[in-house]
């Protein structure tokens, strides 16, 4: 819970040296990558072996992909609000298409493209400049132009795309799991406050225990989405539901949410209320433990990396015989058409990616605000409702036995 | 609960300046849209730098934009009534298509779609006839025909398509899921009511609170849809329900429908019935807690803007650079071909916008009319059925048993 | 429940006037279709204004609609049957495309396509027919050839395709959801009767309780078969459930299925058994009211019309322009190619509405019947059992204590 | 459950008479067809008033359709196996697509798809003939080159292949929903087992009751498994598991998986147990119930005819014009174009009607063995557990109270 | 679960003999497949007959595909990891395309496309110089040039694409339904064990029974995680978490997780708890069953084998025939494109293929560590807070009632 607020810092920026060597770039990655997965993001400290222009090299190569990365994982922690009625008025509203377009260059899944987009822009300038190279004669007669036929590109374009949006729906679908597991930890946080609330009497220990089941309640969403977002500052969450005491046991576990669970269970066994009740009320708490099961594992495994890998490697391979196979039918129009293509197609990937890991994209703070809101206007409605029952029932006696006696 | 009927209001009519300064507008954006969110739509409030003449022909600029929003929420507003058979003879008639087609001007999904197929159709209308100008040698020689080979769109349509319609899709499955989680309200009313009828004795303090728990159970539909619904009043809705003091409680709390299952709450434990039955009836009311979360986390949570956006913007610049794809293949009839395809096209987001927040597609009111209905029904028809069981049982232990002993 | 049998009838055939005015015709639609949509294909009363030629033109324009949809709501009515083994040995036999392909004339679902299939084709030949005259010099030189290059086609091909599949996709959808409310019913009625046949001791008048509950039990899927189909006379199929007493206050109510739901839970309270048995039996009961509401909610809750009109509109649109789209490749093939295009993806359109409604293509007769089997079955075979199990136990006692004693 | 072993017998062979009237053939079904749907392949027995030699080309035109069904429904009726983890690396050997291969003639799957592809095949080489003909100036003049423009096939060849793939996903997620009805029944069997081991003391007359419980609990999955799988041998397979009397019974009924739910439903009301435990076993066996619904509703109601009528008219309509289509741009190659695509469409479908009745593709006879086998398991290490508890418990005792006395 | 290590052994080099003789190599194969299925790939022992030089060359042959299997299987048995934040912030960089490009060579899903890459490239190559030696006259003039046109390609390859995709949405959709199997697995793990640490009081023989179950409940999903991994070691998996003689009971039985179960139910009839709550506990087992009815469904029925054989065979066709297709319009090329064709569908039926079976894919082993260390720190605050609210309580009561009376 105490990661560093950023893992990602731009390698330190050592001076430009021009002789870039592909090769060794090339060997450097599958030294590095599938040997410290962990720490791919930090060249330096594997390629000490590769020359000091090397190093210095990748870090600039690594300026703009890390930049595009702060930006994103900055972005990623900024709080999601819910929507209201007015905000779907806007969102449906005929000028949206106008904002999205305009709104493009500040967006930061269209920042986080940069570094693709360039990379085969640029890639497809290349191509397109030796093309021009060799059609002009500037080149020996033996440098080939590089063209190829459409056909097999045109066969398997269907592919591509089912797979990108087949990719980026099951991306969704793991969104709506998500949000629906946060659905029924709020309805299941509600319901279970009210039965405590309306089901307890509260005299005697009842009294504070029934408080303190209440705080411990409402702590429990709030513990479950520190535990799913990254950067969540847990004590300061925290603070303003438990007790300092109770407060200290829960930080110093390893796992607050099972933590909470355990006090609203061991305070609902020192409740003195009917045995089926206790059953019924404890019967509420396993759907807590679905909740947290199924934001776990939607944490823990992500879609199948080989499906992932496999789109990624796709586009890839797609984007880097584009402009051959282009060549023939656009000549320098290769380059806006590579943007454009790369453009739409690794943003479709890019979403897909975004929104594997839901909780980030969901409104999770102002859910739990929403919440302790709720359970606060419970309490204070409880009494007013308890008096206006009586008052009811009251009123009713009185005027169905004038003479006193119960009218049954 | 008490918002403006209608927060867009197009914006004052000042005289039109002709001097449009695209840059201007184009600056403009950045700085309303992303600081101030909720106020997008009053350009005027934030453009006070800018010069005035800006000002007057962005309001103008909006007039179009403004009128369709109008007429689109003035339509979200409007009570859907449920199908019945009829309906569906009428729905399948083979006259459908002649009676869409033809009610095509009046309808409010597709007035709404003016601004932007105007847009781009009035686009395409410049950049033919910028070509034109070109081709005719109206124009000074170093002006180039705008001009593109088809083959990246054809690599890149199916994408396209694909992500509009699973948008839609998407929609349409938030669209169910709504539907579904009223049916399950509808029907944990429709049951909690049956058992409160049957299953609890009216006598003493009892038939007080039968009758009581029966309102509350009634108006909680009613409750629910007014949370969830646009402008509703709450008020009216509920007035016909609840008695006046209960009204009172529940118009004062932040959230009516859960103070109604409060209500609910407390009135069953003020019952007299068996703790077993209690329970039960207790449990109906968790499914009560699951709609409003379903109802409150469909409303709080769109559809990722990330992707929704991806979507827009894809569409957009499809469309803008489509004219100019097209100029070989179509000379002016790239006019009507972009005015078609973009009717299609945004029009199928359009239909996804429209259902992702499926409450106003919904016929909520009726709904909520029928549950009322079947419930005073019931209760109509409770004191027939138990004379008439009671008649039976006598009838049978005169037949078995005539001379006056049980026959068990 | 008492609909007249079928609301379309082919208007009162008005001799002929061939001077046909479209302008009126056009007019007359926005008037008549907003205004009263439940009477929209009764022409002649709202269109007294125009001429009588018009009306008479407007009834022989829709005697073919009429027709068709005469066809098509008989065929709904027809019921439908469970399939069984042999069934499905010849629904996978190899000659089925031949006998779908020999029964395509007199299937109702293509008679009625008829009319959309036969306007698009016409219109498809009166535009080739033109642009032969055209081409042929036999129109003054100002009359353009209506053609049109191909390619918006081939880009917007596939958004139609996916929206017209995931069309039927919903509708088939919807469909299943049908089947498993049915299913949930079917298993709920079956497990229901066979808990009050096993659990329930026939003594005293719970005798009697118990017969009568298995009568409320059984006619319960069928009151809930009439509710949801179309035309159905629940007297008649009530008649052989219940006693006439008891059938009089349950086609007296607005709601049958819910006024059989209140006998079987009125009868449950009257029973004598534990209490925790009673809760079981009745928490069964919920699952009838959850069927009711599914069906309820698909009945009243059709697919968003703006989706349906958007399909239903793409799809005339599309077949409007595709002969000026077609004649430069086809010329007079147009017409053949128009009208196969047409044949298939209206095709497609009107299988997904037939079963948009799920409940006429379900055999729910069929199941009634068979749920009314079982349970007599299950009555029969009642006796049966206990006598073996009794005769079991009788035999084991005899043979483990061959000295009288019990050995337990 | 006494229906003939294959009533698919290939109709006798009448000496083949070569004098072919495709008007007589085309006229003969719709008076056969509909007529009698389930005697259709048997032509000869309605097909008298037509001449002797239309019966004997019929019963020869069928000769191959007989074939390719008695292999298929041969096939359905093998018992499949379960996969195990070696089943599994085989699977998802590097070899597999070889062995598909290779398998591809011997595959039931392809065997039957020999008769609509050898028709269609034959059709484009008569189409082919003919146009080789009229080329070669063979034919009169007045004779046509069949060609067709292929665009309006490029503009419905999306809507084509959605249409089939989508229709195998619905037979897809059939075959799932019986896979995962199956997996429930297995898991209920196996609980409810458990829970009568483990729950019911075996003392006194209990002690037979639990006996005869578990092999009811043992018979059920097979008697399910009969049911739903055509040509299975109740008698023989429920032979192992019931006494003679109880299965007489069994067989005797009308609906042997209900009779074995009613012999356990009327066993646990004999037991001594406490009523709530009694009430959990109860609830269990509602499980059984929605097993058989599940079951009952996947074979009674197939994915609405209507869809599947389509796909099939909508591929036939397609493969009657391909040959047309293809002429320009093929010329002999059509044959072999037609047999590819005849081969890949009509599998796909055939796939889709295949897995369309999920019951005979699932390995239920081994899920039924594994169930016994588990249950089997379950009975002989009950002892070795309670004594191995038991065992625990004493030294436990012993150890902690060293003096004899209780330590709690 | 004692299986080889690893049955895919490459077979014996035996030196190479050059004469290849394919029809033997044809003939081979349906001798040996449909007959032992099981041992598939070891070619020698059933091909004694043929000479041995055809031995050699197929052990030759199958040295590539044995190889490809052999990594792959290696694979398949690596320990996947769980995903955490720091994992995520890694997985959305955009370094990640790079990444994944990089490491194509040494993964093991593209490893294992070795294979039919290699032969469909190799074919392509053979088939381009046949063509190349036809144009080139290098060979007598009667040897056609093997050409094709593309029109049918381009009308089967959406059926293609979509074929695939689905496919491998199919198995996507098990690996989902394998992922929330356990999910609800763990929840419930977590779940009973809070229920037993809660509500059991640790005293008299419930002390040790209560330590037994907690045990027993911690190594069920270990238990189930053998069962469900090829090649996981039970005997060393289980060892840290039951005693020796409960061990030797579970290792013993052929059905490990049923066993620890039974040992579950046992001991909660041990225990001594009031009925209701061994109830509530009992039915927390149910869904251990359905996690395994799940797991071993998921195992035992694979994707239906006709749908994937069918898959397969369309891809073999398409790429046999796809060198033809391509000839004229890419010559050459035609070898690199069928290459790109062949690696990008082939990988994604691979990627389908490989997520089918989903265990190995999911990270058990983490998932067993995890639950276990959760209970273990359960069990480790569960003194801490008892103790705490046991404080709270007291200072309550002090503050309360300061002169030593209780204020209830």
């Amino acid at each position: 819970m105490t990661q560093p607020a950023n893992p990602i810092k731009p390698t330190s920026k050592i001076p430009l040296s021009s002789n870039f060597t592909p090769k060794t770039f090339l060997k450097l990655h599958p030294l590095t990558l599938p040997a410290k997965p962990k720490t791919t993001l930090s060249f330096k400290a594997h390629s000490s072996p590769p020359s000091d222009r090397t190093q210095a090299l990748i870090s600039i190569l690594c300026t703009i992909p890390d930049w595009a990365d702060h930006i994103k994982e900055r972005g990623m922690r900024q709080k999601r609000t819910l929507y209201d009625h007015e905000k779907w008025v806007q969102h449906r509203s005929s000028l949206r298409h106008w904002r999205h377009f305009m709104s493009s260059l500040s967006s930061r899944v269209i920042l986080s493209l940069v570094p693709p987009v360039i990379t085969f822009t640029s890639f497809a300038a290349i191509i397109t400049g030796y093309n021009y190279a060799v059609s002009a004669d500037w080149l020996p007669g033996f440098f080939p132009v590089l063209r190829g036929p459409s056909l097999p590109y045109q066969l398997t374009a269907p592919a591509l795309a089912l797979l990108l949006v087949f990719r980026t729906e099951a991306s969704y679908s793991r969104f709506e799991e998500g949000r629906k597991a946060w659905t029924k930890v709020i309805a299941g946080t509600n319901d279970l406050a009210r039965q405590v609330l309306a089901g307890v009497e509260a005299s005697g220990k009842n009294a504070l225990l029934k408080k303190a089941l209440l705080q411990y309640i409402m702590a429990f969403p709030v513990a479950l989405k520190c535990h799913v977002l990254y950067g969540s500052d847990v004590t300061q969450d925290l603070q303003g539901f438990l007790e300092v005491d109770d407060l200290a046991i829960v930080l110093n576990s390893k796992h607050p949410p099972s933590c909470i669970i355990e006090f609203i269970s061991q305070s609902l066994q020192l409740l003195k209320v009917e045995e089926s009740r206790r059953n019924m009320l404890e019967s509420k708490i396993s759907c807590f433990h679905e909740g947290i099961g199924v934001c776990e594992q939607l944490m823990g495994n992500p879609i199948p990396l080989s499906y992932t890998r496999l789109t990624s490697r796709f586009l890839v391979l797609w984007h880097l015989t584009l402009p051959i196979i282009l060549w023939d039918d656009c000549h320098w129009i290769v380059i806006p058409a590579t943007f454009i293509s790369a453009a739409s197609l690794f943003c479709i990937e890019e979403v897909g990616v975004l929104i594997e890991e839901p909780f980030p994209v969901l409104a999770l703070d102002e859910l739990c605000k929403q919440v302790y809101n709720n359970i606060q206007e419970a309490i204070a409605t409880d009494k007013i409702i308890q008096a206006r029952l009586a008052a009811k029932l009251r009123s009713h006696s009185k005027e169905h036995s004038p003479n006193g006696r119960p009218n049954s």
